[in-house]
């Protein structure tokens, strides 16, 4: 499915945030909500909620609002989240463990499927229910899962090195924790994840309470 | 610190992005940036840039661009990196010790001080150098360190009860990692850390591939 117009990249950040609105709202048995409501949760206008969601199609009704489970299959069609994506994590750490056993992954059908370490007494160790494998092997295993996207949790220096081995047996899509920017192919989609953006912005916070 | 005038959340939220990026350049010994390359390396206009920084003074230098170095330890002032934020972590597990050692946050020079937990089993165990104390101990330990933030690392259905426990006893700053929505007072500044956020835009891309 490719988009047919451009679609303004805050539009498409916003989209899973959204998606986590409506969940909880379906979880907590809502049937309709409002823009102005799911705005006001995602922090947006009600106006920018359905500018957003009209790049997409005609979900809402005029003086009701959007149906929540509707709108919930249509966003999970419109994220790909009604697909299967297998995922290779590289780095069996602390961060790879809790990236495994995460809840938030779960909850959206995303499944890491395999763990790789180039520790040797990492290698064979269980995550969960997966078994550390080397990362000598990510070629087979990519083909073997026909694995697209990449999780990089191994330490900065070894990120890009890493990333380069990624792209070469064909991963489209990375998500790098490793707190330094990777260069890679723009035809490569990465997500730089630094933790340490989330916090700098609250200590801002605190600089600023007396 | 206060700031005289109401500054942009966007601004704000680009400050620790000028941060690492100067402090790359810095570490590559870079000794001058000009407006156009600090914005290609941060995704906005050369425009956008000096209007973030003029909010915070008069940095740049017409035709030759910022010095690095000055504007580096400017920012560490602007973002309150230049004070000492001693922090407490809830939740002993693979995530709280992930960002235990994540080294981004060492790098920032901030430091979780104190890791607390409510299993048995987890306390007294050592995270790096850190003995993990018994959640109860909170009250104590936020006055003995003098903390004001505080990091959630507990599954989803603690999360409310810890950022609670958390304004009880003071503390101005809260960033949650688990995989749900916390509601505090106003006054209290939190980060709502959703992982999953990050993934499903990568999801995104890979089903627009074909």
């Amino acid at each position: 499915m490719k988009d047919k117009i451009a679609i303004p990249k805050t539009t498409i950040e916003r989209l899973p945030l959204y998606y986590r609105c409506l969940s909880k709202l379906d979880r907590l048995d809502v049937e309709v909500i409002s823009s102005k409501e799911l705005g006001d949760r995602i922090g947006v206008p009600s106006t920018q909620v359905r500018k957003d969601l009209s790049y997409y199609g005609e979900f809402g009704r005029r003086g009701v609002g959007y149906e929540v489970k509707s709108l919930l299959r249509q966003l999970e069609r419109i994220l790909g989240l009604d697909s299967y994506w297998p995922i290779v994590l590289i780095g069996a750490g602390n961060l790879g463990r809790a990236l495994v056993n995460y809840e938030g992954f779960r909850r959206l059908g995303l499944e890491i499927k395999a763990v790789l370490d180039t520790d040797l007494n990492k290698i064979g160790n269980r995550i969960s229910n997966i078994e550390v494998e080397s990362f000598k092997n990510l070629d087979e295993i990519v083909i073997k899962h026909k694995i697209q996207m990449g999780i990089i949790a191994v330490p900065a220096v070894f990120a890009q090195e890493v990333a380069d081995q990624l792209v070469n047996v064909g991963v489209k899509a990375i998500w790098n924790f490793a707190p330094t920017r990777i260069v890679i192919p723009d035809e490569v989609k990465v997500k730089n994840e630094d933790l340490s953006v989330g916090i700098v912005g609250l200590v801002y916070h605190l600089a600023r309470l007396d």
